[in-house]
């Protein structure tokens, strides 16, 4: 259970890089990065568990995910990844188990969010970005680890008789595979299900012929050509790539916020905790001054052009919320800035979205707003006059539960769209694809008019800004109080949604946002994460004689066998 | 918490009929019919409850279902059903609370599950039947009261000042509305999200006018009028129907099966209890002696008729194994019968699908194997010399987490598929859609195939039946041991499943079992329900002073704020 009053969490930073890294070597030759676990056993996130066998904690996906995202943005030349380990026949043995047994519910929680965002990170890459991923398994790979290598484009395993793939989470510590295994076993690798229920019971995993034949893994190679197939292979894929095929990438320099007890302030960004109330206000401030013309110029900005920074500040502050304020129930999201010059940015992303850099950067805003999205908060959106809410900053009121516009006539106030809200029109292979979807593969406005479609476009079409009536007449907004009711009818909603309870907001909000399409996305995320949270407070699993607590002891599991 | 010997649970039957019902009246006016909810307060299934205002539990909910289904059978006149209250003011209160307080989680889970399949078989009923729902809504509908009005058609509001619709749950109860609720909101009545959610936290709900613009009702009448329009618009939509004018139906005569302590025999349907090993055996007999020859001789047999007796026996079979014997981990299905004849009633069932009966007697066949899909226990189907494994009945075993076929030279041992396991590939409105899909929409052979389509109609068009090696070669099993194997590898299957977490287990095959597309069905057994079982755990809904817990009590709830 968790404690009823203070967080106890072990500190995070997601400020790392290469020559930083404890747990993974990265390094490149030609257009193949190879991505090598070696996780240091005495440098887990605490003293209280060791990490053996390349398993991992938090930690240690943290510097995967930094690994993933500077690929992308400082490694343009990079057109394929191998990821494999630098222990002897070991892959990965997935995630530590002492650390989850160690954990809070709410830490495990967040612990497998993150780690299926980085996943999806990775996918997200391969579908996006020109990266094709091989899982190179030159050992063991258990659990997690299978997990990651089931996020990779292709999976190969060494066949010397012992290494083989598993799932030994149900068999052996009475969870489940919760990092994506169970849903892309059958729907991304499409394992015949009745193959994938003797797959996820048998503790010692498939290895050799079985595992291929069973879909579990692309090829087996024997020890002694494994190496030179790997690298012959990832050579081909790269080969395929419409990245450059040469550098620079940008510097993704460090953030240095400035944090206090109660506040993170970046340079777009502030983050104000009231832990009293349980509310945490997040304010984006917009782009301002002179505009790079170009995709040069913007590569000469780098990771200073205001998208990309504002969205890594972003990113950062809502990770922080996460795992560092687990009793702040409501984020009010606020923007200040001037829409004109957001929505020349806007137009500087489109007309330069095929330029590898520029495809980046939106395709990480497309990152960050999903992890708003996955974020188990409520967020308000309120707009006052001098906000930034148009196009690209438009989408965090359209991802808030609800939103709320001042209508004041004595103060102009006013929000914008822009084509970042809607599909491409463009020709080509990317015409018609969302700018910046959801998990379920529709845009923020699509979902939000699944029953009046043709708003979608009529409010796309709309010319110019639109005053509070007309937002609210397009459905753009929840309410539009006047000066006179403002305060009290925003305080009143701020203060009922602190006073509910914060497990059946998760999950209501979980029900109400995912609206429309399912993808392998929102079913890792609903489907699969739901019953694993599930799973995650039984006794069965947790309890004084459950399996995850028995496991490594003398003593075996008790179960209540009552099916549920 | 359960308790981890004996199972606690309240007697059901699900054997009623109208003039036994006790909370439901049915009456009918030309192809009108009018279901009244008029729960009685002290006949609940259980003393320690009074079902006041129209509140419910599993009993009401047998009746219901029972009704729709005689309606379906019964009655082929009717071509639209008036759901509405006799209650003065009160159409419905929703599911109990203090039988939901008083309940096991078990309890809870497989109450929802059953209210969650009579729903969806109201929707059933819509889209394949011809028979169109109106809720009338004739007081206040609250929570579960709501979630049956959103599996209706149309939802009609009496305009009183007073009547609202409302999903009270998370305010009151920190519970979410489970019963599809939550889903059916966003997905099938399209509300937009952020007014869903502002409707999901507001305990007393929205009437009048603005439940309309939000889509929560079609339309409010006021009361002087209520009655007359609900009766105008139920002709109107029965009108469309392409139902029979006339009856007569057929009888769905009580089933009355053989009751010991560890067995349960029906004509058709045979299930044996072993409490000890955890497991049951459920063998299905196939059709034998004189068939009809066409509908009229299909009509004439009425519930005799083999699909529909056997079907009818199994379902109630299944309902059985989920409420009676919470304990049984393991389900062996078995069959045995002529597959020649088998296969002759599938072809009677497709040469005559289009008359009113036939397409009943499909689409029960359809939901019955779903509530297979859908029970959280392990299924593994045994293929043994003399089986009838064959069309329709081999639903049975694709529905199975894993299947064994004996692999003995010296005994013939065949599996056979039919036009049943596959798409209709008749013309018109029809064609094209498979004849029993699963939740999710697919039929269970494409849901197996998802990997390689191609193995679909490669198995259905195999000349005649599969033996053991062809059966495992074309993918239609999972094993298939010899003779000498045979004893050992299942007993050691049937065990080794038997001594695996049932936690673990519900959660793995709920996540395997339905590859592929989802649908709001998918999204309500999968996404929905997963979080209902999460948060019906949680100490902030269930425990001492959770708000379940508190209600109606004097005691207010105290959550532990803790965001998950």
């Amino acid at each position: 259970m968790d404690a009823a009053t203070k967080p106890a969490v072990p500190h995070v930073s997601f400020d790392t890089s290469p020559d930083r890294y404890r747990h993974w070597k990265l390094t490149f030759d030609g257009p193949v990065a190879t991505l090598s676990m070696d996780v240091q056993e005495d440098a887990g996130l605490s003293p209280d568990y060791k990490l053996k066998l390349n398993s991992y904690d938090l930690g240690v996906d943290v510097e995967l995910a930094d690994a993933i995202q500077r690929i992308r943005f400082e490694h343009p030349e990079v057109h394929a990844v191998i990821i494999t380990s630098l222990k002897e026949r070991v892959f990965c043995a997935g995630a530590n188990i002492f650390m989850l047994r160690g954990s809070t519910h709410g830490w495990k929680v967040n612990f497998c969010k993150f780690t299926n965002e980085t996943r999806l990170a990775i996918e997200d890459a391969s579908a996006h970005s020109g990266i094709t991923f091989i899982a190179a398994l030159n050992g063991i790979c258990a659990g997690g680890g299978y997990e990651l290598a089931l996020a990779c484009d292709e999976i190969v395993l060494v066949d010397d008789g012992n290494s083989a793939v598993s799932l030994p989470e149900t068999p052996l510590l009475g969870v489940l595979p919760g990092t994506g295994g169970l849903t892309r076993v059958v729907d991304k690798r499409k394992v015949r299900r009745d193959l994938a229920d003797v797959f996820g019971t048998v503790a010692e995993g498939v290895k050799g012929k079985r595992a291929v034949e069973w879909r579990l893994v692309d090829a087996v190679y024997p020890t002694s050509q494994f190496k030179q197939r790997v690298a012959a292979r990832a050579r081909e894929l790269a080969a395929r790539s419409d990245r450059p095929a040469i550098g620079p990438g940008i510097t993704l320099t460090p953030l240095k916020p400035v944090v206090t007890d109660d506040r993170v302030t970046y340079s777009a960004v502030d983050l104000e905790i009231d832990r009293d109330k349980r509310v945490a206000t997040l304010t984006v401030t917009g782009p301002s001054g002179h505009l790079p013309e170009d995709a040069v110029g913007i590569h000469a900005l780098g990771d200073q052009f205001w998208p990309l920074r504002a969205f890594r500040e972003l990113d950062d502050a809502i990770l922080r919320v996460r795992l560092a304020e687990p009793l702040i129930g409501t984020v009010v999201m606020k923007t200040r800035g001037d829409q004109g010059t957001l929505l020349r940015v806007d137009e500087l992303l489109l007309a330069n979205k095929d330029h590898w850099l520029v495809r980046e950067i939106i395709n990480f805003m497309k990152r960050t707003l999903k992890r708003v999205d996955l974020t188990s908060r409520s967020f308000f959106a309120l707009i006052e006059p001098g906000n930034c809410f148009a196009g690209t900053l438009f989408e965090l009121a359209l991802a808030a539960d609800r939103s709320y516009m001042l209508d004041d006539p004595d103060q102009k106030n006013t929000i914008a769209l822009s084509p970042m809200n809607a599909r491409l029109r463009a020709e080509g292979a990317s015409a018609g694809k969302p700018v910046l979807p959801m998990s379920n593969g529709l845009t923020r406005l699509e979902t939000r008019f699944l029953g009046q479609p043709e708003q979608v476009d009529k409010a796309l079409e709309h010319d110019g800004p639109f005053d509070p009536q007309e937002a609210l007449d397009a459905g753009l907004v929840s309410f539009a109080p006047d000066e006179l009711d403002w305060d009290d009818e925003v305080r009143l909603a701020i203060e009922s949604r602190a006073a509910l309870s914060p497990d059946a907001l998760t999950g209501m909000e979980a029900n109400l946002r995912f609206a429309g399409p399912e993808t392998m996305e929102t079913k890792i995320f609903g489907r699969l994460t739901a019953w694993q949270n599930w799973i995650f407070i039984r006794p069965n699993a947790v309890g004084a004689k459950g399996a995850l607590t028995a496991y490594g002891s003398q003593s075996r599991p008790e179960f209540d066998f009552n099916r549920t």
